[in-house]
């Protein structure tokens, strides 16, 4: 018999959480990290896990840790988050906390004694309030000093105010960390923020990795002239040399990078910026993605190339400040293979795929065997009020969390 | 003997007139229209030409119209404008009242008996503080009672409040129109503030209209997405669609423009405006201009085709507001061909061009015999502090334009 999720509880429990921080005027959930509704949110769940027969406790970033088995083996965690972005969806990071919940109900009203403990982690604040993300971080070790001590929300509040307004002690992030001795395998359940699922009319992914990503402030300077008196053939437009730019990204990937190639430009500024004159400069963002570490670097070469040669053939200055550059995360073939094979054995039709996005089990990737499962997004909508995933997709995902964690717990090592 | 303009005075003018606004911080000269110092700048103005023998008044908007000769005959008026825009050059506008008041003087030394009379007029707010260019507008009778009553600065200031504070009764506006039976002909010498001049090594600017103008507010309506999670091909990227415009520029103008066609996008803004979000929507200002009303009509609609071709292709929503405009000015050929013949006899090596910006005269351009001429300006330079016009350029100018009026003023009827 193969042991499945209870759907009906599972929505029950994502809508319950959903009013922790709904706005009824635009519906859409405010429970950023490490705020009092947060906080509430975490002690609703704490008593949903006490309830299902595992031991809790909050550790000194906010992270929910629920540990359900007796072992002293190294434990399999299933973690997500449980803050959102202003004006959020139901769905995402909740998601994978309660399919992490389900799969300890369902081990405990079935009386199943695993190898290895379970351990359900609810992270604090991974969507990015403080700039990182503080729980999965702390787990990993992946944390300093300066950085608790410096960082700030957008309205200029303190990270250390923040978690002492939560009843948290600053310097108790750095007894967060898990020694990866003791870990398993870390596994996330996630939706998948993009379209792609929905698009192929696939009903789960298997993601093999997460995507690197840089970010540049690229500058090109012209000279500001009149619209009216330059002639075309004598301008030195700024504008003109990020429109050239832009048409050749395509070009770019397609030369360069892959299908998990990614650049976009989502900020242009121009200066003056008069509709009567032609731009002196331009300042853009340029972010790009690879899941290879290789094909990145071959990206960001090309785009210095041709936002030269642009420069040049426009009469223009360019100048670019790298404002960060992280590394692509492969996940443990293993883990994606055993995923892989058991979603054969469902019948589901999955795809293979990296997050262009990032996750709490980025942090993990290097260190433990490290999986995520991502369900359809509708309209490949998030980090909005009508973010949504149909139930039986939910149902689909949880039931193979679920039966990877049965799995893993089987092998005696990984 | 041929009579020459004395530039020495011409400069030692200029310099007196740049001590008005001037800012020794930026070196830049700061006389808005109707404020108190450009108002003090036409004190100083209206006692030169009385000493230069005109009778001197100030009309209802501030314009300083100075009359030199007896005869009732219809005149010949020499204008351009004394204000400056902030941190303005020493140039813009006055050159060409300085160069009406040396006519004056020349006119008076030598005992010259015309058989019209001479005007000279140094209008007022041409550099559109307010939105137009009220000293021409009020001569040509192009004002509305409703403009007058609603305009306002950048400030919130009220055009009838800058009035009332310089002394002027806002209704004697509608009082300052001149016929146009009593004018013969209406001259302006004015800086190109433009590259043309230099780049063709020409010294002179015979100009033969002013090119009209439109400008649109486009907007292209896609779908903001996670830059990470949209895969290239999914993409509904608004900015896409204007890079992929842009680069359509410069073949729409070699397949429908002429050489006085001028096509800019000086302002872009994207929304969401985030690094890491595909821009949902894209606004930006798109300026045409071109000499000739069917070319003007022909660049238009090409740029409406392209654009609603491009936003098919990158799956946008197209629409655009036509914001202004303005017919093309062409000038008097009479007058063209008159001043190109003076050049020639003075051995001068000139340009017939259009004007690409506004200048006071174009609103004769339909009612009077109009001519308007250019001097070089050094790197195409103006509206900025380093704004500079060589003085053997400035004299050529000058002696041009007195040849021009001594010309004209022997026709009986132009």
């Amino acid at each position: 018999m193969t042991l499945k999720v209870d759907i009906k509880r599972i929505e029950k429990d994502l809508y319950e959480l959903a009013k922790f921080g709904f706005n009824p005027e635009d519906k859409g959930i405010y429970r950023q990290g490490l705020t009092e509704i947060d906080m509430a949110a975490r002690q609703w769940l704490i008593q949903q896990m006490e309830c299902a027969g595992a031991s809790v406790h909050m550790d000194g970033v906010g992270n929910v840790r629920a540990r359900y088995g007796k072992s002293e083996q190294p434990a399999i965690i299933i973690a997500s988050h449980l803050d959102s972005v202003p004006a959020g969806g139901m769905f995402d990071g909740t998601l994978g906390v309660i399919a992490g919940l389900e799969v300890i109900r369902q081990l405990n009203e079935n009386k199943i004694q695993l190898d290895c403990p379970i351990e359900v982690i609810a992270t604090s604040e991974e969507e990015g309030r403080f700039g990182g993300m503080l729980g999965a971080q702390a787990l990993s070790g992946q944390i300093t000093k300066d950085w608790i001590e410096s960082a700030k929300d957008a309205s200029g509040q303190t990270l250390v105010s923040a978690m002492q307004n939560c009843g948290l002690n600053p310097l108790d992030a750095f007894h967060a960390r898990i020694d990866p001795k003791t870990i398993k395998a870390f596994l996330e359940l996630h939706i998948e923020q993009g379209p792609v699922l929905e698009a192929k009319q696939k009903q789960i992914g298997v993601v093999n990795g997460i995507s690197g990503v840089f970010k540049w402030l690229v500058r090109l300077i012209g000279k500001a002239d009149h619209a009216g008196t330059a002639p075309m053939n004598m301008r030195s437009d700024a504008f003109m040399g990020v429109a050239d730019f832009a048409h050749e990204i395509s070009r770019i990937i397609d030369e360069e990078g892959s299908e998990s190639s990614r650049l976009t430009i989502g900020k242009v500024e121009l200066k003056p910026g008069y509709a009567h004159t032609i731009p002196g400069e331009a300042d853009f963002t340029l972010v790009g993605r690879d899941l290879d570490a290789n094909v990145m670097e071959q990206i960001a070469l090309s785009c210095r190339k041709v936002l030269s040669a642009i420069a040049r053939k426009h009469n223009l200055m360019f100048e670019y400040e790298q404002m960060s550059w992280l590394e692509p995360k492969k996940f443990s073939s293993q883990i994606v293979s055993q995923i892989e094979s058991i979603a054969q054995s469902q019948n589901i039709d999955y795809l293979v795929m990296p997050s262009g996005a990032g996750h709490d089990c980025q942090f993990f990737a290097d260190i433990v065997p490290t999986g995520l499962i991502f369900i359809p997004s509708v309209g490949g909508v998030s980090h909005a009020p009508d973010e949504w995933s149909h139930w039986n997709d939910v149902q689909r995902g949880c039931d193979l969390l679920l039966a990877t964690v049965l799995k893993l717990a089987e092998y005696s090592e990984l």
